[in-house]
């Protein structure tokens, strides 16, 4: 373990529970042989699924609890039950510790937000943080913040997104120079509010590290456009569901069209691959999970429903911030917006 | 004429010009044959156009102008140059002439918002009009407002827009009791602003003529949870532009897909018919346009690169909505609001 990565996980979140975040870190460590992985939850149900993958059980340990969140709690519900015992909790805590490098949770967005926030703190100069995903679009894949972690955001708020989210761009996508872009709406003279307006000033006149692109609107997302979409966590979360919305309607769409005739039901047949690979690709934030940014560690959130496959990818995600150590990007982005003293807090936090 | 429904046609907006939107009406009119068309646009292009359909001729008339707003132009550019003069002007005055019953045009949404208000007014109790739009979803199809008229959306705009949307829903759609829903995020603790919970409580409390469901999500617009989703113009306009990206870019990822393997390409082949339907439906905004609601006056807005079919579509709803006097039941609707003076502003407005 000494200088690798350790990723907590919470494994007793999400709908299918242990056995899709035990398979996602089957998966994970194929790719990434010398991460650590710390399973939190219920010894009786992990252990027999580690005792599977000799593999995976070399590199892991389990810490017990058999308290889990339900994806049906309040956060506050969650923090009266739970706290310091359920899954999540001791997850988000590795973190906390140093122990673990990351946590990595499938659970209640609404719990994994307050815990999150609550254990972990926010960075000097950052008083929202925000949840970032990762959107595919034609030219790859763009990080939009916030999906869901506020419901508001002033002017300073989204200027810290946009720093956040472009480390995130260089970290998790590898884009060397990544652009930004706020969302808005196109009419000329209406564009936008003040706090959009006055974001926008900031970020221009600002000698950050990265391209702003300036305004960008709702069908510049999936184009491409930018390589980060920042916006209010109101607007981003309609945006990344509606958009899920929209895709599962074409999915619901292609498979009625399908079955329309003799000739298509054939067509369908012979292009069934090409349907899969489309299928996989479709769900914008369903396949990578989101990402906590703005905290002094690093959460990333699995999709509620996700199997396998998806817990991976986040696991993934995880430890490629980790490895690339996107809190201390962060920080030097923020040192040059606020002045260096936002770079003292971002040391390892000390045990509590 | 006597009795029957006059529309109005900028046919000088829109990429497309003269020749999409004659030939929409022409469309248009195998459908609704007691219909009478009023181009406004340039008579050298209108003429050859409408010579050549003989049965579009007889209930048509031209009025010439060859002022055009550009797509380009800001609203206060096409104030300055082309007011009372462009075609665009000259289609929504014939609604408040009492001459059309609804004016369609496929131009520069900014200028026709800012004109529709300027010379139809806002209905009494109204402040903010609406922009509504018709979206597909799994169960047919809903209306969504504000897709973009406002940026801004308080406590009583957002329930004036529920009572507007249900109208049009009703006239539209021929839904006979639609249900509403306020588009919010997800989080329960999180949820939402002030004027959201406001205009719940109101539309909760208030003895009106629908069945409001109280809040939905992004993902829920698709699914067609419920009949009307009513939201700010800046989310709304995010969320339709970011579902017609999202569509676009399933598009893109399916034609890529088509072409991976043989089998895929055969497959293309025989489903191209399906392709076809599916592409059809996939656009939201795009085939009908939206419509403006809380003007003393019916103005459809069709899309800016709109074909001929697209324009027939925005007819057939402008026609619709004109038969079925939507406008009266939006007042009636208010006046259960706002007290019964609300219909006093409702009758045809005076020639100025």
């Amino acid at each position: 373990m000494a200088g690798g990565i350790t990723i907590a996980l919470d494994a007793m979140g999400g709908d299918l529970g242990c056995a899709a975040v035990v398979g996602g870190a089957s998966i994970a460590r194929v790719r990434h042989p010398d991460v650590h992985y710390e399973f939190h939850g219920d010894r009786a149900l992990l252990e027999p699924l580690l005792d599977a993958d000799a593999l995976l059980k070399a590199v892991s340990t389990i810490h017990h609890t058999d308290v889990a969140v339900s994806m049906s709690d309040k956060p506050s519900q969650a923090l009266r039950m739970g706290r310091r015992v359920s899954s999540m909790w001791l997850a988000i805590d590795a973190v906390k510790q140093g122990r673990a490098q990351a946590a990595v949770s499938c659970g209640n967005t609404g719990a994994l937000t307050v815990m999150s926030r609550m254990i972990l703190k926010t960075m000097h100069g950052i008083d929202r943080p925000a949840l970032a995903a990762i959107w595919p679009t034609m030219r790859g894949e763009s990080v939009v913040l916030d999906v869901g972690a506020n419901v508001v955001a002033e002017q300073k708020n989204l200027v810290n997104f946009a720093i956040m989210g472009e480390a995130m761009a260089r970290t998790a996508l590898g884009q060397p120079h990544p652009t930004v872009g706020l969302l808005n709406i196109g009419a000329e003279e209406m564009k936008g509010n003040e706090d959009l307006k006055g974001a926008a000033q900031i970020l221009r006149e600002t000698d950050l590290n990265f391209d702003f692109h300036g305004f960008v609107e709702g069908n510049d997302i999936s184009k491409g456009t930018v390589d980060v979409v920042v916006t209010d966590g109101f607007t981003g979360n309609v945006a990344i569901k509606t958009a899920e919305g929209m895709a599962r309607l074409i999915g619901d769409y292609l498979s009625n069209a399908m079955r329309r005739s003799l000739a298509s039901r054939i067509g369908y047949l012979l292009a069934r691959g090409a349907f899969k690979v489309l299928r996989q690709r479709m769900d914008p934030g369903r396949s990578n999970g989101g990402v906590f940014l703005g905290l002094n560690g690093i959460v990333v959130k699995s999709h509620g429903s996700a199997n396998e496959s998806s817990v991976a990818a986040a696991l993934g995600l995880a430890i490629d911030m980790a490895q690339n150590d996107i809190i201390n990007k962060i920080a030097a982005d923020l040192a040059v917006l606020h002045g260096p003293e936002a770079q003292a807090d971002t040391k390892t936090p000390e045990p509590a």
